[in-house]
């Protein structure tokens, strides 16, 4: 149940993004709120706070709530693909340039990296996951002297299968394999349904760990044209489906990240979900969903994700504890729908049973009252960091630039104008300390070259806001030069 | 430094097992013992109680010590091989096989588990390794919310090379990465030297793991023949460098367990380690080394790794603490050699870097005095039970059985007479609350049908005694109908 303050709070913010009310509109008085809609002085009182902590409202004192003057208006989305069609299908060679890339990062000594898409520890409720694993330490020290349990450990997965019921998903805990991270759990999933040398139709641009995968498994990568709206373009995937892909070859399995996605930030529309995962039974092909940022909405109501929407198994759901609980403990997991069998033999091949304690302290969280308040702690504080961040962009960065704002998540797509190279701007930010993860990185092919993703996991404070008018100059000279 | 308790112990022992001092002699009092090698009254007793602890003197009050009598002579080892050749290269289709056992094994109710390679609980320093992590907590909380670092945590590679050091190998901390596990290791190693498809070099029997990673890559398996006494052919290798596999094919890579191989419990003498080095050199071919066993010899003297001969680099060394320090931290490491950057490219493309508590934990053991302490005790505890289980072998197998006795590790080898089948065997005792790992498991061929493995990593007390007895009744029962 969505608390009293909080309906009041996403009623006047729908007004606000709506437009209903305007930047330096007056909300009404916290008397009138409790007239017109029947709550209590404190819950009028706490609904203006909440929205005014999330840098929707300013208080003025002795005059009422405003909604706040965005620095200079939301910048326009980053633009649609040109080009419905994919390109022919190619073998990933993009480790040498994310290798590069990386390894420039590393050497550099590095004052604020916007690069890493994962939040600040204190994001992270670090005092109750500490408690838990010296309970667990005093009580059973012998998990860290015997063998795991196969696929898991039961009461992981059992918490983990709750969860996935609210989110639309009918798994039971026997159907989850626990994995060393998401990363492990698409691997594992492209390992069971592909063999070298198939064709796998992606994103574009996508997360370059999905590249790194496809690479280093020899697979041959698909890049389908997709919004920075509603992601990847059905319209060419049915083509794909049918008429097989440029050169004839037929689709081993297809890779999408429908929520949140990284680096755009878009999440899939529902009937997009569904007719995604009817195409894909259809045509009997594998879909490997990367569904990390599932919890990150910034709403309290879930996203489904399209294993909700799977009706024949077809759907591989993958997902993870690091992004939205714990960084440091490396848990993911995964529902392998059809291909259990071959994905459980394989993790057992590749790496083992997942060690049990991170196990333990994960499911004792997520089965207790710590689970909700910390995601919306959670999810509050990245709404306003990424709020924040966006109007730094739209305040300093060139005229032109277009910027994607989604409604959760940790990161933030810049297209900078006039064609500017990211790689460029990258190079010089990091001359002065400051880390970016450049377009080029997302995509095996140029055309994300004037594309920029930045992470909103830290407080924006002053070094995050000098950071960005100072990338915003350097772009400025570079187009200038 | 050995102690003088334990050179002097060594002594003793050598003329023991050289049958200088046979079953039933007196050795010399301690008196005497004082006097002939100028020692101290304390240490002359101590000797004798190690021998007493190992199981290879009895005390007779007021009398003396004895060399023990064993109840039965020990069994002759497992037979050679028949054949120098190896058969043509075959895919592994193991896994049927080896899943079938694995879940017969699992939905029964067991008493007493003899099948799995690791030691029990109270063989480990849960204590130190429970209060070394409770200080990190206590310290560095974040280590929960922060993401690990590249390649490994510096403290345990650095901890790790150090050893290494004294085993005789020569790497650096940044040329090792840790894993999960050592099945990680030996999997990216195979995923950096070869395509599916190729053809590797296994020895026979194998680590049962070793032919699961090979069927989930699509490799193809070259069983060579290989000593229960001193490991692979080198003539079979070197014919095969030679000449190509059966078929003419070409060795993508070999994999090897030269030290206390499972299930052969053998060790490769040091002449035959290095001409392995050089012959994998020489031919330019990689050579993956399975060391998990590598700390667990019995004698202080340090075994020395393939790796210590390697000069170019052939050799990728893979390593782990999963059965020496902790069942429950799963850390591996491997020292990739002249395949550094494409292991590290994997490793990252596969599962990430490994979560950094459990580093530090073991970074903390291995540095500490704690580290040779435990190995002492670990390793005078599973010498006596591996004593202890050969002569319990020894007294209720039928007639005919043969038992390779390793001298260190987790492991023994049985050899059933009369080509008794231990799947069988397996089968029967299962029935009655005892696992075991039958010979079929460790071989994609059928030449091991009457071997058997069976795990002294627990205290021999009455059950295992009375559970050996029961499977020696079986075997005789199985053999009588």
């Amino acid at each position: 149940m969505t608390p009293l303050y909080r309906q009041l709070a996403e009623h006047y913010l729908g007004a606000i993004r709506a437009g209903t009310l305007r930047s330096g509109d007056r909300l009404p008085s916290v008397r009138r709120l409790m007239n017109d809609h029947g709550v209590s002085l404190a819950t009028a009182l706490q609904a203006c706070r909440h929205l005014e902590d999330q840098g929707w409202l300013e208080a003025r004192p002795r005059s009422g709530y405003y909604v706040r003057t965005a620095r200079r208006g939301r910048l326009p989305p980053a633009q649609e693909p040109a080009e419905l069609r994919p390109d022919p299908a190619a073998y990933v060679g993009i480790h040498e340039r994310i290798s590069s890339i990386l390894e420039r990062g590393q050497r550099a000594a590095v004052q604020v990296n916007l690069s890493l898409a994962v939040g600040a520890p204190a994001l992270y409720p670090t005092t109750a996951l500490q408690r838990s694993m010296q309970g667990h330490l005093r009580r059973t020290p012998a998990v860290l002297t015997t063998m795991a349990r196969r696929h898991g450990h039961p009461a992981l997965r059992q918490a983990l299968a709750r969860h996935a019921l609210a989110r639309g998903m009918q798994v039971a805990p026997e159907e989850l394999v626990v994995t060393h991270g998401c990363v492990e759990a698409v691997n594992l999933a492209l390992r069971a349904v592909t063999r070298p040398g198939d064709t796998v139709a992606i994103e574009s641009p996508t997360f370059y760990g999905v590249l790194q995968v496809l690479e280093s498994l020899g697979l041959r990568a698909l890049e389908m044209p997709t919004s920075p709206a509603t992601g990847l373009s059905l319209e060419a995937l049915e083509f794909v489906l049918r008429e097989g892909a440029p050169g004839g070859q037929r689709l081993a399995a297809v890779v999408v990240m429908p929520t949140l996605h990284n680096p755009l930030g878009c999440t899939m529309p529902d009937a997009h979900k569904q007719r995604l995962a009817a195409l894909c039974s259809e045509h009997d092909v594998a879909l490997v969903e990367d569904d990390i940022y599932g919890e990150m909405g910034d709403a309290d109501s879930p996203i489904r994700p399209v294993k909700a929407f799977d009706r024949s198994g077809h759907v591989i759901h993958c997902g993870s504890l690091n992004k939205v609980l714990a960084p440091g403990l490396r848990l993911g997991w995964m529902a392998p729908g059809r291909w259990q069998a071959r994905v459980e033999m394989l993790k057992y091949a590749q790496s083992r049973y997942v060690e049990e304690l991170p196990q333990l302290v994960a499911a004792d969280f997520l089965a207790g009252s710590g689970w909700p308040r910390h995601l919306r702690r959670l999810r509050a504080a990245l709404q306003r960091q990424r709020h924040q961040m966006a109007e730094a962009v739209a305040a300093h960065f060139p005229a032109g630039t277009r910027c994607n704002l989604p409604d959760g998540g940790l990161l933030l797509w810049v297209q900078l104008p006039g064609g500017l190279s990211s790689e460029r701007l990258f190079d010089a930010a990091l001359a002065e300390g400051i880390k970016l993860a450049p377009g080029t990185m997302f995509s095996n092919s140029d055309r994300f070259g004037d594309g920029l993703r930045l992470c909103c996991g830290q407080v924006h404070g002053a070094p995050v806001e000098a950071a960005l008018r100072r990338v915003g100059q350097l772009a400025r000279e570079l187009l200038g030069a």
